[in-house]
């Protein structure tokens, strides 16, 4: 559109889009760069990830903006093609900063980051983790590392199965006669379903299946299936594969049904590092079967950061939006107010900016514990070893399975919110949120439902108590349960000057999670003292397991929070207080009812509290776009018009829409259905007449 | 697939799905089918639902089974194909008869519902409530009513402006010489935007623009302007359109964008029954301009209602599969367990189930207020009736909109919700609950952002408080509001068997709610009496308006439950009452810090209401099923194999999606992009030797 025509009765004109954004960063009261180098994990790193933002910018493979008028084979093309372009720095890279490449790709193409992932993070990570050495070793020749020769896929649910694995029905049945496993889907709901990687790209299966020799069951074990021929991709014997076809999002993985009837492979395609099975059909069982699932925990660690940058991009489209979109002038004929200056626009979004903050912490611990679990299942040893291990893969497990779930679910619902702060062009496919909302939902269903993994984290808090009461002691991120064992006593604070601190806040959630924890185990034993099984008792007090978790995870994630502000800088320790004690006290006010029912705090508490979010809300109002501006992505990264850096929003919209929709009055069916219908004549037929 | 094998090795076989559901409907607590009919409005009613429901089924233009996989050309072009579908039963039925097809339309296709809601309920809605009875008639002479001629949009909000309707860009000024309005978008963010219908079916536009008469301005008014020749749909001079392409959801419905440069229309085709300008350029402005809004209200009680259905479709599918799918086993050997069978299933679905109810009482009052203020706005007169019209007015706009933001916001919860609940086939766009995800979302948005209605409703409690306060006499729905002047009192009542009760919980509800919006009162108060305007004083409390007005709208849906209770059948009250107690004690232990911090409950009493809950989920879980089956929608209806009747879902949705991606193996990319993949060869290129 040309320049705007002046009119004689024209408004004065706002302030444009550009001065409305350029303003809010005059005077941050941090330094931005700073924290920005600090949240990216050091000046190196940071510039790392600068570097690969540059290169995909201007990679026209990795053009982003048009990608919701594209078809579902299409999208699958370009993703696989990213594949194919990405294996190059697979090759020349150190693995250090190939996933950090990696790290910036989940924030550019999710769908593209569980393409390559299915091969990388669980066929490969199945295989390294449940092949014995050498096994391992054929793999890595036959291509497995390098994607040369082979394409991996992970077939563990099936249609009728997902978190039950033992439940599983494939069946892997061991023939002596030919030194081969059987492999077999029986039923319907036996078939593989959701496999990544199936439809198109797989070349071979990580197939968990129920291991059958002489007639006995062994449970769910792992063997690789080959599934189509590497030359021409055609499917071998007896493999039978589907497209699953359209899902609410991230279309570029091409996930896929499979069905395997008596399909034979080498017994050296079993994974056995951990069970074995010899030539002749004795098997070994290992002593410590969980240890098969330490590389599983990986994923959710992924998880939890990935919660973290996706609220990032999403409350930088959100916030710069709020600094340049004006709604309602205060008074007639002044210029319109930005949404960002409205309390309650405030009040919507700068929590979630907290959380943001928050979440990032606990994914950068989240990877010390992970890393931790890894060198210490290197140096497993049988004996006093290998129960420290196992202490410690418990820990990791449960901490990891509660916090993939309390990420995932925060961050799905920081997007919707987010969304919803864009007004109508939050509908859009091309302003972001919505596909994003879309890819990131499965990440609340996938790699251990939510729900499931919340409970299992309930029951370790649940048992820790419950071994605590019996004198054992409590693992490091569980200490605070201790406090369940005495009465709760109510805070003895009652100004805002003695609350509104970080250790005061902290140590109020520490009680009123333990007094959570307490609830469930209350439960939990009273069940089991009416007779039932450990495991139905466990049923029973679920939904207080689902509660005592959530309240865990905001002990958790505040105390990570308060970590990582004690290694920041000193000039970005002020600000990072602010947003620390700006997460504590709304989470507290969300929480209200545990804080009362426990009684930690009484009304006049809670009151002081909410006072203190609202005043923190205004103080915050001022460094809110410098606040996003220091997660440090790029506007190709954040693929949003409206989330542009220079605020140019509505003639960046304008224009993409128009690019994207580029025929003008072209209506396809205008001939068809639309001219008949408006051109239709009233014949209401009577019948013939009749004189009767 | 083939029957299944019988192999010697095999686990016991689990019930069948088909049986699995067949014996939750073995022993209903309650009269499934009054209670249907009821829910029905009626025996009538109920039939004429199922005749249209089975007319759908039958009718191929209907078939919404295949809708993933369509292009958005596709999409849009059977949605059109149903418009004219659809005139037939608007010329033949009655309009009671015709809302009722309507009804059952929007839940079977949203997107659909849009489309024709597009020129039905804003397009002409807006030329009944705007225009003389003469200009009525010569729209409908040119074919508004029944769609011949002409189809019209609604050109209401821009790119730069959206809640705001004073603040709209768009001009319509009066060329005196001519008797002409000149419609003009005098800059970018004043192009009509999201404009449903323009991009490729409207003739005519229902523009909201500021009317300019001698250089005065006088508010946004409403002008017909032609868009299109209805003959070849070539666009008219001036008239610039473009499509708004794809969006989350609602595909179906043709949404655009339109910028007008100096568009001539007769004076005449401004819609004049309020504001009128003579033919000498003499404007004359209503005695009270709020009455144009009336028609308005429409959309959000339909809003109301559409919460309500699609809550029960939702819960559907979700209530049904989980009778039908088994997960982990109680002990080995034994078949899995049906997820209903979990309390921690029942508690994420069964007060869904109940708020479900709830939200079809509130729809059922909401159509009543409306039909009251319909009837009263036909019988305005000046003097006394105006003001009790416009306090109905008022009263009625603040209800709607504060339930219109309360119903979409927690059916949105729903939705997703249920999805989850599936599990990862709930990420699939066959089994009904992604596609409603996506194409719901909007109603969080549209005619009225759900923040901005809430604080309106808001607005209205704080400010009826303020008037009893002064003295003046509270509305019908506002009464309990009488309760904020004395201080609150503890409840006495201690046990289960005195709290438990609905009249007593409804007690509970109403204090609590009057407490939050004597909260949001005080906070308005201190900021008004501080010295800044009334309006910001308003913006000071939003957060607490935003709270109070959740507060006040369980109270109205809990009240309005009792009160179906009350009308129903001795037979169903039962139950109804049984679900009634469940959404009144869950909804107050999600928002117990509310209960504890007005202190009306103690901890002991929000720990019995907890208590509750568990003890009414138990109790409500044989009956689950039937309570799905009573909102009576056909498999066509609900749309989702997961969902069936007869529980046979897995071979339903392994059917449905290979019937839907029919190719098995056709890798359409494979020699472009896998093959040179798998089949490349290493040639890092050293470069030239270099001797030094």
């Amino acid at each position: 559109m040309a320049k705007t025509e002046t009119i004689s009765n024209a408004l004065p004109a706002p302030p444009s889009p550009t001065e409305s954004i350029a303003e809010e960063r005059r005077n941050p009261s941090f330094p931005v760069r700073e924290l920005s180098v600090y949240l990216d994990n050091g000046p190196e790193a940071a510039a790392y990830k600068e570097k690969v933002m540059f290169q995909l910018e201007r990679d026209p493979l990795w053009k982003m903006d048009n990608t919701p008028d594209l078809t579902l084979p299409q999208v699958r093309e370009r993703t696989m093609a990213k594949v194919q372009n990405l294996v190059h720095f697979l090759e020349t890279e150190s693995i250090e900063k190939f996933r950090m490449r990696m790290t910036v790709l989940s924030v550019v193409d999710p769908a593209f980051w569980t393409r390559f992932g299915v091969h990388y993070g669980l066929f490969l990570g199945a295989v390294q983790g449940q092949a014995t050495p050498e096994q391992f070793a054929y793999w890595v020749k036959k291509g497995a590392v390098n994607l040369k020769g082979m394409v991996g896929c992970f077939g563990m649910t099936e249609l009728g199965h997902g978190s039950n694995v033992a439940g599983l029905e494939t069946t892997a049945t061991f023939d002596e006669k030919t030194d081969e496993f059987v492999i077999h889907t029986p039923t319907l709901t036996a078939t593989k379903w959701w496999i990544g990687g199936a439809a198109h790209s797989a070349t071979h299966c990580a197939v968990y299946a129920q291991l059958i020799v002489k007639g006995k069951r062994y449970g769910a074990k792992t063997f690789v299936v080959p599934l189509r021929n590497p030359e021409d991709y055609s499917l071998l014997p007896g493999v039978a594969i589907g497209d699953i076809g359209k899902k609410m999002g991230r279309d570029g993985i091409d996930n896929g049904w499979i069905q395997f009837t008596h399909v034979r492979i080498p017994r050296s395609y079993m994974l056995m590092k951990h069970t074995k099975v010899t030539r002749t059909g004795e098997v070994e069982e290992p002593p410590m079967a969980q240890l098969a699932y330490g590389a599983l925990i990986h994923g959710r660690v992924s998880m939890v950061l990935d919660s973290g940058n996706m609220s990032k991009k999403a409350l930088t489209i959100a916030v710069r939006y709020a600094a340049v979109r004006r709604q309602f002038a205060e008074r007639p004929g002044q210029p319109e107010t930005k949404l960002l200056d409205y309390p309650i626009h405030q009040y919507r979004l700068l929590p979630l900016l907290a959380q943001a903050y928050a979440l990032s912490f606990t994914g950068m611990e989240m990877e010390r514990l992970y890393n931790n679990l890894l060198k210490q299942l290197e140096k497993v040893q049988k004996g006093a070893t290998l129960s420290e291990t196992l202490a410690i893969l418990k820990e990791t497990h449960a901490t990891s399975a509660g916090l993939k779930a309390f990420g995932t679910w925060n961050c799905l619902h920081t997007i919707e919110q987010c969304r919803q702060t864009l007004g109508g062009h939050g509908y859009s496919a091309y302003t972001g949120l919505s596909s994003m909302y879309q890819d990131f939902a499965v990440q609340c269903t996938w790699e251990g439902d939510n729900t499931i993994l919340t409970l299992q984290c309930g029951r370790y808090l649940v048992s820790s108590l419950c071994d605590h009461i019996k004198g054992k002691p409590l693992a490091k991120n569980v200490q605070y349960l201790a406090r369940a064992t005495t009465p709760i006593q109510q805070s003895a604070l009652k100004t805002s000057e003695a609350l509104i601190q970080l250790d005061v806040l902290q140590d109020a959630w520490a009680a009123v999670a333990a007094s959570a924890v307490d609830r469930a185990t209350k439960v939990f034993q009273t069940a089991l003292a009416s007779g039932i099984t450990k495991d139905m008792a466990y049923e029973q007090c679920s939904p207080q397991r689902l509660q005592a978790t959530k309240m865990h995870c905001y002990y958790f994630v505040i105390s990570r929070f308060i970590d990582g502000i004690a290694r920041a800088s000193p000039a970005t320790q002020p600000i990072l207080t602010k947003l620390c004690l700006l997460y504590a006290t709304y989470s507290m006010q969300e929480n209200a009812g545990e804080f009362l029912q426990a009684g930690y705090f009484d009304g006049a508490q809670i009151a002081v509290i909410r006072d203190a979010v609202i005043q923190l809300l205004r103080d915050l109002r001022q460094d809110a776009v410098p606040l996003v501006d220091a997660f440090n992505y790029t506007d190709f990264v954040i693929n949003s018009p409206l989330g542009r850096y220079d605020g140019n929003v509505y003639e960046a919209y304008f224009n993409l829409v128009r690019a994207n929709n580029p025929k003008t009055n072209d209506i396809p069916y205008v001939d068809r259905v639309i001219k008949p219908l408006l051109q239709r004549q009233s014949s209401q037929d009577e019948g013939p007449e009749l004189d009767f």
